[in-house]
């Protein structure tokens, strides 16, 4: 009878029922179903509104209480079953989360296909509209909140007509009994709207200095707030990848933002806008446009002139969430705006939830250029779809449950955080437990090795981004070039080249801005390098280019014979086995074609005399 | 009132009324509409059975007569109305086509799409089946019996599962009415069948040898015929891009040929069987396969094997319809065979009916190397669709209509062919139709020389197939590689590569076999050469690869002035003028990204310091 998954929740085996209509409601149920099963007296729950999202564990005349605001408890009532189900103490005074808005970005789409979905179809959408399995729905509402995430967006940031539909009258009983069905578990919508819906209502612009304009969107936004009054706002995608904009109306994106930001402050709404914006349309014979520059060009001049409730959402690297990018300087260069951090848990570019990716590593490096304090909030583009398993890769669940902890506190010790994911979902022996959490670790690691070279980026398939395709984007109009030739490749970003260096502070300018000092794994993001460049380490790069990729395919091969001796539960283990067949394919498709590609442009010949193909 | 397009066929400005049922009935329609407006007395028809498709136009007793088969009557009448609106004489003594059966495939599905279609969508499949609009229908009917076509094949070689219902009983009666709608124009419906039908019915294989596989298609063709009682037959596509066939059970394609041919034998009915077979899931890392060589190593041995009614269609190159091959050696192999050509009018790999590309100076020259009686038919993919126009670019009709004429005589001369369409289509001032001829004769001259250099193939944007991605086929699954490096590009195809020259007659293989013998349009088809081979002209490889591409625009750009000049009627001035900008930008495009890529890897200069981007 009881089909579905629970992933790193084992120990609540049984649904939150539907009657559950607060948090606290929620926290009462999981508490009563869980601490009998984890061997744990049910502890008392106290409810102090001033605390909002946080909460106090602690033990009064031996018995335990769970002090929290509203959502507080329930973040409070996971942590405690989470510290008992890994047999850890519960954390220490007061917790509170680091950012306020926490959110899922979800690229669904009405008709139930998932923009860069790998894990089946929409929860949510099918047929045009809400099509939705209470239960499915309330565990995922239940994830969501064990690890703190609090603002799912429910659409797709390309808004397709059908979905213009969410906000407009007809549309929001749906919206509104979505929500209702999220709100027990903390979690708030937001939907992503297109900047020239007014268009679709009888206004012949979309101009944000437009009066009629600006009217319809505060009185759509009355109507959407009466009947989602705890809407956490929009998300708006504008003049990016032929999406409508400002620039149309030739305004700035601050006056565009603000005037939908107008119309959603009455209502206490954010209005997220997505600082995605570059030339996709250009030619590949210009050497003097540099894409990663575009987002800073765009938005910098513009720090300050943001109202107060619009957040710039802003991707982690200045590309769009390739393997390895360095810090977006737009993040670093806007004091003065409330900045949102993007991250993708979709793999798009990072094996499909195919291939092994765990990503805390790689947020916790971030903060070492990014301070957390930089920005105001997380989003993270959604991993989440109708597969049993809810992600696909069963393990690829580590990076839901780990960007809730991240989004939490951009602090957490990934390996801790990591652990604790398999901990929960497999109990797993010691010995077993600790491959696990190596895998994971050090799976990120491995991708890049047999995959981009040395910040390269854009080496995949175009369309797909599953797969070797060197060259797939060198003559396309998207800004994603390696310039490879016969004797050197990269691009030049220095002050010399492109000037992309420029955009940074100075300490990260002057890091970057020489080979000497540039970090390997971002080299041929900044500089154009002969092959026969000597790198610090005495290789040539050519041979690093080689070395890296025979050691991915080495390592991902370690990687699944030590998977292999799991004893994970079915359906799991046949799963996670089948794709990492899939993920050894892959590996070796991608060292042999860049390899190959590589020699046949450099003819330089493997040192170690390992196979390369013709 | 008439809004349909009347082609090379002005005129005849009012449509085949319904209810002419018989040739003869056209060809009386035709002649009292058509003579009186070209100034000429309407002549007596006269039909001899005897004559089948034959006719004789003569005079007698200062009469004109037309004597002729029940077809040739009416191709009889074409002909004399061409002549009259071409101001020619019309062809003395008895004409009869070279070739009995004159096929055109349709890649059309039940849905409406077209495979590889550029001018629109289905003319009569919409929404799963039949849907067509009998004045259009009636149209295209006396466009191809205007130039001998005698045989349609409705639908895709690539049988979509809702295609296999043509055949079964429920729609038999669609079929019936569409073959009735053609037959006063005298063409035969053919259908495309899928090999693993039978077992949509119940039968657990689709084992040719297998009494009840044999039963079931006997069954159903005694059932199709019954209902279309000339129906000219089946056409297969089998064991080809993962269509099933024969293979799955361990049998030959003449088993498995034969086994349907037997099935229709009864009814006259032909089978025709498409020998495209190669490995489509090749490694690109395999050097040992070649698949130029697979049709033959498929196909050669079974010569002889075949039964009466068996065609065996092959495409009239060893790849796919590239700009340039050579002829298919399978086609000269197998002299006990009954095969047919199959040609491609579609401009899958040659333009996309945006850039001109006339293709009987192709046709012609591939008679040099493949004398007509090798083959007892032609089959040609078709160009049409919904369209206005019937073909996208007004001028691809010259396609249409040269391929007719090729189909009648093989030795058609190419500029003969061309002149009559555009004096027919345009009837321009004598400057001008001169201008549009030579366009039209040096279409595909131009477009080889700023696409694909020296028979290399292939470097064509994988998927669309419309622009250059040098690189796009070179690490995926199709057999479809260059090889380029730093040094050399192409692939060894002599007794010392992988031997594909041994397919040949010793004639061809002694022309091709050394680079100072195979012509130049082929020399990288069958050699691997330095980029610093010297030509018989002087010349470079590389520079020849740079001269041409230079050239292959700037005549691009020559030919579109000449063109901008005629005096065309609307819409097809529009349509020519703004199909003619996309190619100077597709040919521009091809001009850089090739010489680029060559650059990049060879690191020559272009001896006359011409641009070529880095």
């Amino acid at each position: 009878m009881n089909s579905i998954r629970r992933t790193w929740l084992p120990y609540l085996p049984e649904d939150v029922p539907s009657h559950c209509e607060h948090c606290a409601d929620v926290a009462t149920f999981e508490l009563s179903l869980g601490c009998p099963r984890l061997g744990a007296a049910v502890p008392e729950l106290r409810i102090d509104p001033d605390m909002g999202e946080g909460y106090r564990i602690f033990s009064k005349d031996g018995k335990v209480l769970i002090l929290g605001g509203a959502r507080g408890v329930l973040y409070g009532a996971y942590a405690l079953l989470e510290a008992l189900a890994a047999g850890d103490a519960p954390p220490e005074g007061v917790q509170r989360p680091f950012y306020g808005m926490r959110m899922l970005d979800c690229w669904d789409n009405p008709d139930g296909s998932v923009e860069r979905g790998y894990s089946g179809r929409s929860l949510w959408f099918e047929g045009g509209g809400f099509r939705w399995e209470p239960r499915r729905i309330r565990q995922m509402g239940r994830m969501l909140a064990s690890v703190g995430i609090n603002v799912l967006c429910v659409n797709n940031v390309n808004v397709h007509p059908e979905a213009e539909g969410l906000i407009e009258d007809a549309g929001l009983p749906e919206l509104a009994r979505f929500a209702a069905a999220l709100r027990p578990f903390g979690v708030r919508l937001m939907v992503a709207v297109s900047f020239a819906q007014p268009m679709r209502h009888g206004i012949p612009t979309a101009d944000p200095l437009d009066p009629a304009v600006e009217g319809w969107w505060a009185g759509r936004a009355d109507a959407v707030w009466r009947a989602v009054p705890d809407l956490a706002g929009f998300l708006v995608k504008a003049d990016s990848e032929h999406n409508p904009g400002p620039f149309t109306y030739g305004r700035s994106h601050a006056e565009g933002a603000n005037m939908l930001a107008r119309a959603v402050a009455p209502h206490g709404g954010a209005l997220v806008w997505r600082a995605f914006v570059y030339n996709c349309a250009q030619d590949w014979r210009d050497a003097e446009t540099d894409r990663p520059m575009a987002a800073y060009q765009t938005y910098a001049p513009l720090d300050g002139q943001f109202d107060d409730n619009v957040i710039l959402q802003v991707k982690h690297g200045p590309f769009d969430f390739q393997v390895r990018e360095p810090v977006s300087p737009t993040l670093l260069a806007m004091p003065d705006t409330r900045l949102a951090l993007e991250l993708q848990l979709a793999q798009e570019y990072t094996g499909h939830q195919i291939d092994l990716y765990a990503m805390n590593p790689m947020w916790r490096a971030l903060t070492g250029d990014l301070p957390p304090e930089k920005v105001v909030a997380v989003a993270a583009v959604s991993n989440l779809g109708r597969d049993d398993n809810y992600t696909g890769h069963p393990f690829a669940a580590v990076n839901l449950y780990g960007y809730g902890r991240y989004a939490w506190n951009p602090q957490v010790d990934p390996e801790r955080a990591i652990r604790r994911w398999a901990r929960l979902s497999y109990a797993l022996p010691d010995g077993q437990e600790e491959a696990l959490v190596q895998a994971l670790l050090n799976s990120r690691a491995i991708y890049e090795k047999y995959t981009a070279p040395l910040g390269l980026c854009w080496m995949v398939k175009p369309g797909t981004h599953y797969g070797p395709d060197p060259w797939g984007y060198e003559f396309d109009l998207w800004g994603t070039y390696n310039r490879a030739d016969r004797d050197a490749v990269g691009i030049d970003r220095t002050a010399a080249g492109t000037g992309y260096v420029l955009q940074y502070p100075p300490a990260l300018r002057k890091r970057y801005e020489s080979p000497e000092t540039c970090p390997d794994a971002l080299l041929l993001f900044f500089h154009r390098l002969r092959y026969d460049y000597v790198m610090r380490d005495g290789r040539t790069l050519i041979q690093r280019i080689y070395d890296d990729h025979f050691e991915g395919v080495e390592a991902a091969e370690a990687m699944a014979e030590a998977l292999a001796g799991l004893d994970l539960p079915e359906p799991d283990k046949t799963e996670a086995r089948e794709r990492m067949a899939l993920q050894l394919k892959n590996a070796r498709e991608w060292r042999d074609v860049v390899n190959t590609f590589f020699r046949r442009l450099s003819g330089a010949d493997d040192a170690k005399g390992r196979l390369i193909y013709n």
